[in-house]
């Protein structure tokens, strides 16, 4: 859902790459076509495209990709398809034009809301916020972790393999309402590439990362 | 204020060795004197001791180490005397027993409630939530980014040299309210040290940063 936007293009592109099936969601249903066929073009592999609903009830997993103004919306309009299945969130509670202050919604995170919004039937994570999308969209090695947020332990693994599958080390960094530090350092993030000119800053987690049981 | 704890303990010495005039203040005067002795008697410096009160009205400076469950106490016994200075508020909002999981104040952050405490005729800047205390307690080069939060960059600059005095990368990091980042960082971090087996995980911020202006 988003994938037409920088972020999910850019993931999209990356897993195309890796071999797994993506679907490509829009409100716009030929806007995600446009940008699927775009991805095809380029890579010479199938990628589907439809609208949000409709790709959300064949996906077996979804992952969102929209601004906060369309998160609300974008929730609401795939909820239905998204009972049972796991849902990553990856928005940020960026509140234009004040993008440098950290402001955290009343449920403590955009992950927390997304999970309220879509229910309890529905498994929610969150990852990729810390990650430049520009960056993201070429073949470059990224030097970022990507936290990985869920209260299952099932889920996050399941995201830390999807971080790998872009390239990116993905990281368990604990239960759901945890998002709520990652995204509030986009804001941080996005202060420090303006006031140290940088082109896209990001965030390694440092010490001897053992890893951790599989479960 | 809580120089007697790990933190405070850590910084205090580092500093002291750095050439820096240090007072160590507690709630317990003979607590901070005991502290400043063993510092004393380590390093051949002068270090003076008092309580939490009569240290802050001597210092220029402020430094608060104490746990969240003495913030409010801390901050209202140096609020008279913190007037017109500089405290930086080192403090993270853990809850236990639940420590692995981020539960930021009403206010936003610990930041935001110090800032409240103490009033506007005091300049408060967060920094130092991300170093693990018994890595900093060494003379070991840390592998870790001190972001560095205040409203007035001036502030921001006393505490990257600071920083940079304890022998770490201090980095400005924005607005006060963006300390929330860092605070919810910690408990993200503590989830990580138990998860992949680190002694003291830490940040750094990636990408090619330059010096920013002076101001």
């Amino acid at each position: 859902m988003g994938g037409t936007g920088k972020l999910g293009a850019a993931l999209a592109r990356r897993w195309v790459k890796a071999g797994l099936a993506v679907m490509i969601g829009s409100r716009d249903a030929g806007r995600a076509q446009a940008s699927a066929a775009a991805l095809t073009q380029e890579l010479g592999l199938p990628v589907a495209a439809g609208s949000n609903r409709a790709t959300a009830e064949r996906a077996g997993l979804i992952i969102v990709t929209v601004p906060y103004a369309a998160h609300e919306s974008t929730l609401t309009e795939i909820r239905a398809a998204a009972a049972g299945k796991l849902v990553i969130d990856t928005t940020v509670p960026l509140m234009p034009p004040k993008v440098m202050r950290v402001q955290l919604p009343p449920e403590g995170s955009a992950a927390m809301r997304a999970q309220q919004l879509l229910g309890e039937t529905v498994t929610v994570a969150a990852a990729f916020h810390s990650v430049a999308a520009h960056k993201l969209a070429t073949d470059a090695v990224i030097d970022c972790d990507v936290l990985v947020f869920a209260d299952q332990k099932e889920a996050r693994t399941r995201v830390v393999r999807l971080a790998q599958a872009a390239g990116l080390r993905g990281l368990h960094g604990g239960a759901l309402a945890n998002a709520a530090a990652t995204e509030a350092l986009t804001s941080v993030l996005i202060f420090i590439n303006k006031t140290y000119g940088v082109d896209g800053a990001g965030i390694r987690i440092t010490g001897a990362l053992q890893e951790p049981a599989e479960g």
